[in-house]
């Protein structure tokens, strides 16, 4: 998927939102737990409940690795079924992988091609190599860690490198990782807690998308983030997971996603309109 | 497993080797592979063959996610395979996870409790409570990314950090990163071609053990190794993965794989002998 079908996407849907398919096992409603593939059941009717109000899924890898073989073929039926029925919405593989790159090689054939995914969350610790793989898929998207929405995201990330002035390890991570590809195969992570630093982040990558989580349960404002993450072509994905998929645990779960989806579209349309980028 | 467990395997089997249980499905010998459970049987026939002869196992992640829920399901048969059979012997999931904490709980309880490995290596990026999760389980290892062997490593891992005087990002990662656990529950991985550096995580980290990649195939010395980073107690665990389990791909390939593994024990025995921690 190249940058100008995501904003193509944006424009027709009104929308940055990002739906994290973070399925928990142990809080499915009781309609659906307890069936054979019930995460993906409850995946399946949270998509087709929000597809036509968000531009991206991002299921993160862990709530399918916890369940083992049977969580990994959930995962698969989940992206297929979005690329079959969907194949204009971006999927994301929130995974933040990062080895060596023979080893990396085999993440980005994992989830490029054996699940299909068109993006994946890495890790920037290993450097360049670690990253290159994923860049060699055309049409694919390496999406970097910069700042993450953690509480102890300032231990390392923050560090002042040596340098006049001192830059913090994030802005020097973003600087050099810009090098390894363009603004059409990379991302960047910005945690919607820190959007007082996502500044610092557009003036070194003013044309990149940024991946944005913590929106919601993690204390992130939209507006904040729009105000100072989005550029001329919007630039924004904005994660929301929990608050959208737990909405309800109830038989009308599916519903309930729905609308806080259209809440958190409706919001976005209004910041599309104030800068232009959709009319109307 | 402890630290004094694995003290006592070192010593009892003379040996601080890893084998790197990195099977790729293109790479089988031609008797086995093609079978529904070929990286499976591989795996045991190499387990078979090295077991008396190292103290930990390795597989990394990638290689089994890479055929997806069938490697996950074939990762699972050899965990259970080596703690079944041989349960002194460390099993480390080289997955390099890091996430924040709701999530690394889950690739902890997916790791340590579903698939039932001693110790998982994490990426530092996101800093404490990253890794937190995996330290708070009894009995069980994380193994912290500080000095990787690929050859972009220096991109970040030493940056230096404002102070005076200015010190590598990877020595502000051990110095910090030694306070979220202890060292019967944290090592290290310092890759094998960063020898010289290995003098300077042994001042920071004394006491911990070292997981060593990239000797052989990767160019690192094994006798360099020792000389910077042995402690009384050994405190190594050196890996070698295609060195061995690739050693011949022909029917005869257990057999040239125990012929690898002995070479480098019986190097790792001189060293273990010179150092007083075994004798005789």
């Amino acid at each position: 998927m190249t940058s100008q079908d995501l904003v193509d996407q944006i424009r027709a849907k009104r929308s940055f939102l990002c739906v994290g398919l973070d399925t928990d096992i142990t809080k499915l409603p009781d309609s659906i737990a307890g069936r054979r593939e019930a995460i993906f059941e409850f995946n399946k009717a949270i998509i087709d409940a929000t597809a036509d109000l968000c531009v991206a899924y991002k299921p993160n890898l862990a709530f399918y690795e916890a369940i083992g073989a049977r969580g990994w073929e959930q995962l698969d039926k989940t992206v297929k079924y979005i690329r079959e029925k969907y194949p204009r919405i971006l999927t994301i593989a929130d995974a933040k992988r990062g080895d060596i790159s023979n080893t990396a090689a085999l993440y980005a054939r994992s989830i490029f091609q054996h699940l299909g995914f068109d993006a994946v969350t890495v890790a920037p610790y290993m450097g360049r190599d670690a990253v290159q793989p994923f860049l060699d898929y055309q049409g694919k998207w390496a999406i970097v860690l910069a700042l993450t929405s953690n509480s102890s995201y300032d231990e390392f990330q923050l560090l002042p490198i040596a340098g006049t002035p001192p830059r913090p390890l994030y802005q020097e991570i973003v600087q050099r990782s810009r090098q390894w590809g363009h603004e059409g195969n990379m991302m960047y992570v910005v945690g919607a807690t820190r959007a007082e630093m996502l500044k610092e982040i557009r003036k070194l990558a003013p044309d990149h998308f940024l991946l944005i989580p913590g929106v919601g349960q993690q204390g992130g404002s939209l507006a904040e983030v729009v105000k100072h993450g989005m550029n001329r072509q919007c630039g924004l994905l904005v994660n929301s997971a929990r608050g959208i998929i737990y909405a309800d645990r109830g038989p009308r779960f599916a519903q309930a996603a729905r609308e806080k989806a259209l809440e958190l579209q409706r919001e976005m349309e209004g910041y599309l309109r104030e800068a232009g980028i959709v009319q109307g």
